[in-house]
């Protein structure tokens, strides 16, 4: 891999370089929407955490938060960087609790090559120097919360029920996958190519249908007679509006984005066979994890003890380089991903001392 | 009234008149999709009723059952009597339990003047010879259920809740508005007209939209700028749209139809705001009183002990005679009616004996 990688500057050169918005996008983001700048160098308050960022994380919430609107957070204004998630090392401290060194993820740095976080903030989480930084970053941020909320709180789920996970090759759907083979549910995962779906299927779903080549209407009827139980979406469109058809008596949908529309112009139509949640005693649910903050550590330690079992994998899709940002980000909503999205800014500085 | 009222066929006379359908509707059903025809008497079994229909209610359900398609329910045959619920006196009985004189309602009797039902069935009810027939078949049938179970169960009123209902002057929407009261939660609803609302406001709702001539999205938001905890649906289309935008944190959106959309051909398009269920940790629930049935009298003896502290009024909307099913069914969907729409077959033969 490392002979794919553009030179990245060295980690302790003090140049916060960043990428602005300078337009807002029509549809999917492109290079023209931003701009990579060098910006000012952040300085350091009282208990504040100054942090080289190592792994920048693509989330489909980033786009979002570029378009006007009444989202949960408010749009990101022209000429700021563009909001995101992401890693990096403590390299000065001046919060007793956090150690130079160390990891410290959480608190949206954006796409900033330094950043300033408030080591008193529930959202800033500092972990020790030989913290597993890609596990952390690649389950336990926020697919972790979402696969595993999504689907024991809002989906109810039980042993025995039949799930239904689409984008499952897709960071939280694969997360997902393994949350649902482990409370012991049968899976049937919904992804973009043979490759993924095979990998899909290792993580422990029964089967998985390629959305582009299998006829999903015939073989979900097929694979399931009787129905979905769960119904775990995250492309909304098309594939959510056939799922509907497909809901077993009391089925729970659960809703945590629809990466097939946040793109479009216009509103979309939403999903016509709503009304099938009446016929199937069904309901529908928006996850937020917002709503789950304060239990958070209950899904991470979950994962991290399925982790040390064996029954959590995952897999990152790395590019190289603040430039390679709007590229990474798209290829959530064009399938070319598999895993976890992440941009590496530059070579991981170590535990220090700098 | 009694003045407007076509002369009625004799109560005793033994013969069946019944509205059967010709072909399936295409949008509205239409008096050329059906045929008033003499069927044959029906015979009495053992442990069966035989009973002389005086009221036909009228439900949006009614012209689901129309169309072919994936319902809970098969879709009525060609030639078949269109299904209903109803009704009647018992003239004549096979089971020990029920007498005759007696009223019986439920197990779907049809658009028929006629019907037999099995004493046995759990949907069957019989009731005494002096059952306020109209309080049971406008308020205690299906709104109680649906009103009482949609609101507690799946919209998890609680007092203080703010509580939003479209078609508030229907027969569903005007039982759940004093449900909602009377529970302790405060009403806006949504009507067709003027008059409507005023009676909607008598019910207990603060205030109540003319949704031809009022601005719903600015005056809801007026009204209500934290939005709903409740938004209790009957109508689908561009009001959920926009009462999606109008949620509170945490809000549940029940749905039990959407009469605006019954008749539209295609698959009219879905709620475009329904990704709003994640910004807001919202749900949304349909509603299926089958999930019910052995809860009902629950709702049911809620409903009676209401109406005897005088908090739980309603109206009719009657019609007479079987020629005007069609267009009493349609008013359902037109907004020409106001509370339970029902179709009176003959006058009350009492309570005999005949």
């Amino acid at each position: 891999m490392s002979s794919d990688r553009p030179e990245l500057p060295a980690p302790l050169e003090r140049i916060n370089r960043q990428v602005v918005l300078r337009q807002r996008p029509d549809g999917m983001l492109t290079n023209d929407d931003v701009e990579v700048v060098e910006g000012e160098m952040p300085t350091l308050g009282d208990r504040e955490i100054l942090i080289r960022m190592v792994y920048i994380q693509m989330d489909a919430a980033v786009r979002s938060w570029l378009d006007e609107g009444e989202g949960y957070l408010p749009a990101v204004k022209i000429g700021e960087a563009v909001r995101s998630g992401g890693m990096g090392r403590v390299i000065e401290s001046n919060h007793p609790d956090i150690a130079v060194g160390e990891w410290c993820g959480g608190g949206l740095p954006g796409w900033n090559s330094w950043a300033v976080a408030d080591g008193d903030s529930p959202l800033v989480n500092a972990f020790p120097a030989d913290h597993d930084a890609l596990f952390q970053i690649a389950v336990i941020s926020s697919p972790a919360a979402t696969a595993y909320f999504g689907l024991t709180d809002l989906g109810e789920i039980k042993e025995g029920d039949s799930v239904l996970i689409s984008a499952a090759a897709g960071s939280t759907g694969s997360v997902a996958v393994q949350v649902a083979r482990n409370l012991g549910a049968t899976v049937v995962g919904i992804a973009g190519s043979d490759d993924k779906c095979r990998w899909v299927e290792s993580l422990g779903a029964e089967v998985c249908l390629n959305r582009h080549t299998d006829d999903l209407a015939a073989r979900l009827k097929e694979i399931r007679p009787r129905g979905f139980d769960i119904y775990f979406d995250n492309v909304g469109g098309p594939i959510l509006d056939l799922a509907l058809r497909r809901l077993a008596i009391g089925a729970r949908v659960v809703i945590i984005g629809a990466i097939s529309m946040y793109n479009e112009k216009g509103r979309p139509p939403g999903p016509s066979n709503y009304l099938n949640l009446i016929n199937k005693q069904a309901k529908m649910a928006g996850f937020q994890g917002l709503a789950y903050v304060d239990r958070y550590p209950e899904a991470w330690d979950q994962m991290w003890e399925w982790a040390a079992e064996g029954k959590m994998e995952y897999r990152t899709d790395m590019k190289y380089g603040l430039d390679s940002c709007v590229e990474q980000l798209n290829s959530l909503f064009t399938g070319a991903n598999t895993g976890k999205a992440l941009v590496q800014l530059c070579e991981d500085p170590g535990p220090g001392p700098y």
